[in-house]
């Protein structure tokens, strides 16, 4: 009888094309599949709570697939992780109560942004957070990063291209703190549109700095893209936290 | 004039043959030497603070050299780094004073080791702390390293082939704490034999299990380095803090 598998993975973009299937091969989800049709003897598609870019980490993303193998469901992160690179963890799975759809029953995403604000970047850090030698005024990142929380068009924190249904997202939470040596910018949202979260960040650099300070309005009042200024690189970027209705991964990994 | 520019660097030791100039080429030493021929346009012998292992990794390593280029002491941070790769960084540099010699007047050096007490490893950490999934016992860890405080000859904490002209080493302090979901070894000493952090964390890690309880104490009276149990690997280990007369890293390199 076919059963769904929900997980927690993490993984370590650096290394990775993002989330999705690429030609490159080195797309997360298909090395994942690939690790699945090892170990179930069939085709699996696994369902992520959203897909990630190339060079995006995750600290907790949650994708399900369908199974009619016998490895009980508990298992599976134990299983994969044997073969799996060590860049990718599976760190928890169960059997998904009935319905259950990774992305579609998505209530609440939580992203972190890290930046090193030093003068000479550091080496361990160098994968997870921007280098950003601009002295930056935490009091001045904060007044930015309140303006996103509500409800807004995010028409302007988008990647140009791309066409959604709606570009109108709320924000619950939007703040930056400092955590060992890093400032840290913490955001939770009832969803993301593509790129918004580092285009929002890109557009609080400069915030903090005292630059371009009238475009984190500008851009929410008008949706004009121009606005909001450059896009922060991705490999400051984690996937930090996804709730459901009835499941967080936060009680399992401290985001 | 010459003149003798000391400097601190971090490195991500996980690419390298650790500190030594080795015949693959990948020693740091060799590395930085080669930036620095570039810098100065002459051959400079780096001194650092002491080797660190293939694998090990520096938040601050001191190292010293001569030169009488008219680059200042003060710019060669900067300067190095921008031929540097990304897993080493140079994070300060200035004029020595008179005399000064990063190897033979280190005062007290300071490693730290991190252990990921887990299940499944973390992919965030996987280069920097090991993963160990048998239970630790906070409270026995401590009660190991508590031993280790003091003046001992530490002959059975070295690895075997190496003849230094004295075994006795002084160690200050000695303990774990908790830190951001890893279990984290700090350790002071007047100086460390090769191997001897990662000797005395492989015996701790049997003494927080309730293994091999007598094995430190034996080791440390009668000098045999059977009792002392295997060898923690590299990358878990962290050259911390080195401190000087009148000049320690952690005003600059927070520890």
């Amino acid at each position: 009888m076919k059963r769904r598998v929900r997980m927690i993975i993490q993984y370590d973009g650096t290394n990775y094309e993002g989330w999705q299937r690429q030609l490159t091969g080195m797309g997360i989800q298909q090395i994942m599949e690939e690790e699945l049709f090892k170990l179930t003897g069939h085709e699996c598609v696994l369902n992520a709570s959203g897909r990630t870019d190339s060079g995006v980490h995750a600290l907790a993303q949650v994708a399900h697939f369908d199974t009619d193998c016998r490895i009980p469901a508990e298992k599976f992160a134990f299983a994969l992780n044997t073969g799996l690179p060590r860049d990718i963890r599976a760190v928890y799975s169960d059997e998904a109560p009935q319905g259950f759809h990774a992305r579609f029953d998505v209530k609440r995403k939580h992203y972190r942004y890290a930046v090193k604000n030093t003068r000479h970047d550091c080496p361990f850090t160098r994968n997870y957070a921007l280098h950003y030698h601009w002295k930056l005024d935490m009091a001045k990142l904060n007044e930015a990063a309140a303006m996103f929380v509500g409800e807004h068009d995010f028409k302007a924190f988008m990647a140009v291209g791309v066409k959604p249904k709606s570009t109108v997202r709320t924000i619950y939470s939007s703040e930056w703190k400092e955590e060992n040596g890093l400032l840290v910018f913490n955001v939770a949202g009832s969803g993301f549109l593509y790129n918004m979260v580092r285009i929002m960040v890109g557009a609080m650099l400069q915030y903090g700095q005292n630059r371009n300070t009238d475009g984190i309005r500008l851009a929410l009042e008008t949706g004009k893209r121009d606005y909001a200024g450059p896009t922060a690189p991705a490999h400051g970027l984690t996937l930090a936290r996804v709730q459901y209705d009835g499941f967080d991964t936060a009680d399992i990994v401290k985001p």
